[in-house]
């Protein structure tokens, strides 16, 4: 009788070989091993090699750079997302990607079940598991790391039994991810919070004491919210990331230093390396500050803000998701244009923006005498923008009660007058 | 029979010195100056002078630098108020500092009106009226600027005539305003959104290629939200933010340009510099991340958003903003500790956070043997959190028109697979 | 040298009557009228007519009503519309249409303005010139009633004088607006929020002594939000809708008495009569408990205030307006299904709630043997859930400030006990 | 050696019964059975003697109907809480008072644990757990029910063999809790949405059939937000609670039929009795609609929905809940005042509201000759409110591409016109 199959993402590292000896001794899988690059730089040959070395029946390495950033990354950037107003959301992004693939290539192969690599405290379990529900409710899900509970001793031992290769780099005392989007990294010193990152803890960035001398400047072209040119130069968005990523970088932009709230319910300290991704959202913003009207200008957090917390937490392939993305899309129409962003330590300063559709009107806002705005039309819009705030103090203050109203402050402060 | 008397907002400048004439002359009023000093250094003993000659029946002028940062920027600080997610509120903060004022004077000299010295298209106006109306809806508000409509040439004839001196900076391209909180500068060159702002509309912080090559670490302590010691050395706030001003200047910290919505309709393009408050607002969010909850973090941003919208709108003492700070300073309770901030470059990294209300537990967050999160926990967690998505995901799964479900993206995706 | 023309939204009353007259004195325009019925029951060949006899060139009239269900009041429906919770934008909705018209018509005659009967103190006059300055930011704008500024009696006379009929309800002491969606009753004795409606108040709703005293049992189905059958019989929603009014009316349901906020900064007591759309937004909202997500259940209500604001202000024609609806459409895909509502004493009750693309779960819900729900998986899922709890808790209760922190609460109670 | 002493929340009920024995004969634990009455009016005396019958070393009954409706349904009606906008939180207000009660007994009597009689699929074992781990985080606690997965065969068979009587009652089909903020009632039929809830499940209403013909008015006074009179006369609130469920019982008021999201992450379908919630709620909108300005109006509903989420999550005792109520106490402050409730055919009718604080001002709202409102001040306001979307307009009817803009929706409408 066939061996039943199971699907599983693979990094190459030591807890994902271990993984494939382990669910086939463990559950008896015949075990296909799938590795994607998404902008991190793999290896893929070695990969696709090693994972059949070490003893999946099937391997498989997908180059997923245009996918991720076509389907995950501009939707992103038009959210403007940032996780609690800082983190760009780098592995946040890619999870529901990877489980995208897991389970294709589960219906492709016939497999029962996927499995990753997550531990049971981190925020990837949740996006894998909930992403695998949302497109294949049948298919089992396993966590080989978390169902193990080996210690990393018991974990080297375990390799060394089974002949899996011991990765060179096993004492590095980070843990990393990375993609198209940035870099995270955490554990070792960055554990407690008033420590300041060490260097080391970066490497797409350099510090700013060796950043270049001359700023650079680049123009940057969006298309309804996407970035389309680099310097007037067309090209596809995972590519202009890359060289993104590569300037900004060399200039020491994006890092970013994060005490942040864990869906499992902890803080963990994490730093992060987001040169691309910095940069395009702050001059994304500023294109719809000038092309979006205020009323969009106020609600748009609101639905960013939710964008973001759903993406972290696990919740790609929902409803609701689905809905604000609905949004976010009808808001772009008309964010096209250019803006110019000047590179110079640590800084992505944008210094112009442009478009047909710029909302600024520079004869209405002119304090010069080409002015045509109607500074009479402003009585009258503060005497009904006043009105709530007018009746109010009339009722109030014709009250006894009035030390206790608005004008309290007023009579309370005791400040040296004249 | 004696005239009646109305208080003006004086700054010294052409604009209310011509104010104080035109008031006497065009409705009779007895013209009371009040002059007062948020911060921007001001020499009130000459603008005190200064009123008297040229026509003020008195010169009341007021060191409000105290009273402002306690009750004004605290409250600010505290909401992390940024306008549009970019702009400290620089201006929006000191106008009903000014209004609570210019009524209390009202009040104790009897005067039945106030004036401003705004034009028709800015949001000062509004910040000034609702003010006054919120203190005391009874007093007439005249808005001398926006009311007589002179050209600057018939302005300076009009102060030549009526032996106004006319200030020697006249020429200055740029509207400036500047308290503690920071410096704004509009018009000029800067109403091309798309031209860089040039180097003469900063003055309060070094461009970047003049900072010093040394960083400077500071360490900040907070209490309840509020700064109170500067490296170790307890200060009042008002000292305090003098002396970030000066020292975050001279890094180059807080330089904004900003295309924003003003609250009359228009969009306008305004540079800020605000040293002091970038600081201060990034060292106190990060404090935030170290001891409120995850749910405070999430909500807060909401109130957050709010209690920018109205301060800048103009209704600083309106119910809802009471309303707003009652709940912020609910959230402020356990906002102490202190934090290191790394000034260089036009940076102000905080490098580390410390608080005995620390919510970051690293028992709970180590990946070290020291780990004491209940891995298993996840198990259980994911399955209730993911119901919804896995519910969702069988009943359309099972619907001929799962193509247009969640799953849609999957199967549409057309990416190489192997 | 011909004269231009001007499109006046005309109703058939005294005021729009006037308007004619006193546009064409008072500016030379020729006149052209438009009368729409967006369910009001008009007798539109009268109002033709009368256009024509008052002085008009030209007199239009439109029957709205399959325009005014599908492009206003659908949208309404699926973003549950409701302003301040309790009024179902009965006048709000009508308006953006009406304007729809003018401009069309306007274009299509090469009208240089339009005109509406508005005074200067309601929401409506917003509603019109911002449509129309959205839909044809060029076309002029007049408002007769505002600008005359006629005591009653001088516009009578002034109708004497040229030749207008006088209604013969004019002393009628309501202001009445009523469409599809409802009717709106102001001023009279609902001047004073402490008294009770009268009567005379409604028209369209038997008051509850009258109901009768046997409920009716009707099954509404929804497609993707909107009901299209009745019983299932299918039928356009504008029929639909006046079966419905005719239905719950005579049922007693419906009837809304608010002191609302109007967008001019005043507060004004409104009495309304919505028979179908209060049924329809109850029986819709039931659809939805079932269909949608817990997510998106809890967010869609803080886009649905913001769609009812920007309605009630005058903005449907806005971006935010546009990109609301595209989120309110994405969430409306799969709310489809039956309710069946008893209609009893003012009651439209909803009894029974099905869909093919229910998320209730009966096997999961029930507490019978049948049930497939994961007991144990809640104890994981509170260890998660309470973890920021449980770490507060326990930080906060280490300190000697216990007394301020949640525990507070249980300390100083002194309940007895035992 | 002595035991460890737990403390269990015991209903009188078979579940909790059982639970001493199997408290005491699994873990040896010496059980205190702390029963309460929050207004379901039990029998204590009754229910305290079978706790020591069936084996508690310890019983204690507390009267908490006082202390239940001043710390918990006090702040619930001030903050309007709706869960879903429908379900008044009836039982979720009552278990952080139990937990309260059981974390006091627990530090007074030396108990190291304590126990709750919840199963693991309901959303009270969750506000039981995360209420004791927020005031004490040391305690232990056990879910003997959600433990022991009996069978209620099984459980009735453990029942007879430890001589727990068994109640007479326990072929009712529904699952009941009650308290003075209402009944809640699921199981049995109410499994099927579809179905119309019987008879049966509702107990504290009576059904419309049956109602008086005459409707009663009652007159309801507030200070700061909080009945304090029923007709004049002053009452404690958990007095006046009871006085008007048996009032509004009697007309039928307060039956809900909710198809509810279930923190644990399923849809459930129950049904609840809430009268005086119901007509409370209803009562206190409306003082809040006339004496609350039009800002706080708007922004108050998000706080409350996140008030009741909050509440039905199980997080009443956490830092955002203090910070919620914080802001809901500053707008309580004026309202004061009396409501008039018409009761009939199951309405809670408000027919008149009454303030000293109201806000609405009939000089401004009035369409007679009284009218002081500035018509004229409207066209400005008009012009500033509408710059944005004039600009817009304007920026996108130049373009070629204004098909796609708001006109869009103009120009496609293919309606007929004259």
């Amino acid at each position: 009788m066939s061996k039943q199959k199971i699907v599983l993402a693979y990094s190459g590292g030591l807890d994902t070989s271990v993984a494939i000896k382990w669910l086939s001794e463990k559950y008896g899988y015949d075990v296909i091993a799938v590795a994607l690059d998404v902008g991190e730089g793999k290896d893929l040959d070695f990969i696709k090699q090693k994972a059949l070395q070490v003893g999946a029946v099937q391997s498989i390495v997908i180059d997923a750079k245009e996918w991720f950033a076509k389907d995950f990354l501009a939707p992103a950037l038009k959210a403007n997302a940032m996780y609690e107003g800082k983190y760009p959301l780098v592995s946040a992004l890619s999870r529901p990607l990877i489980s995208q693939a897991l389970v294709r290539v589960a219906r492709e192969e016939g497999a029962v079940a996927v499995a990753h690599g997550c531990t049971g405290k981190g925020n990837d379990q949740v996006r894998f598991e909930l992403s695998v529900k949302a497109l294949h409710p049948d298919l089992h899900v396993v966590a080989p790391v978390r169902e193990w509970a080996m210690s990393r001793e018991e974990e080297i031992a375990y390799a060394s039994q089974h002949n899996i290769p011991i990765p060179v780099d096993l004492d590095n005392p980070y843990s990393i991810d990375q993609n198209l989007w940035g870099r995270s990294c955490e554990c070792g010193q960055l554990e407690n919070p008033w420590a300041a990152p060490p260097e080391g803890a970066y490497e797409w960035t350099r510090p700013l004491t060796e950043t270049p001398d001359t700023p650079v400047e680049i123009e940057i072209t969006f298309h309804q919210g996407i970035p389309t040119h680099l310097d007037g130069k067309e090209m596809p968005l995972h590519q202009l990331l890359s060289q993104l990523n590569q300037i900004a970088g060399e200039h020491g932009i994006g890092r970013i230093d994060h005490v942040e709230n864990r869906l499992v319910g902890i803080k963990s300290r994490e730093v992060y390396e987001c040169p691309a991704a910095v940069m395009l959202i702050n001059a994304h913003k500023e294109l719809e500050f000038l092309t979006q009207t205020r009323e969009v200008a106020q609600f748009k957090p609101l639905v960013e803000q939710k964008w973001a917390q759903l993406t972290y937490d696990g919740l790609w392939f929902s409803p609701l998701k689905q809905a604000l993305d609905a949004f976010i899309d009808e808001t772009q129409k008309y964010v096209s244009g250019k803006v110019r962003v000047k590179c110079f330590k640590g800084h992505a300063t944008v210094t112009g923006r442009d478009s047909k559709y710029s909302l600024y009107n520079e004869q209405l806002a002119t304090y010069t005498t080409d002015d045509t705005f109607d500074h009479q039309a402003a009585v009258g819009f503060i005497k009904c923008w006043g009105y709530p705030t007018h009746i109010y103090a009339n009722v109030h203050c014709e009250k006894e009660e009035q030390n206790e109203t608005l004008g309290r402050t007023l009579y309370q402060a005791n400040q040296p007058i004249g």
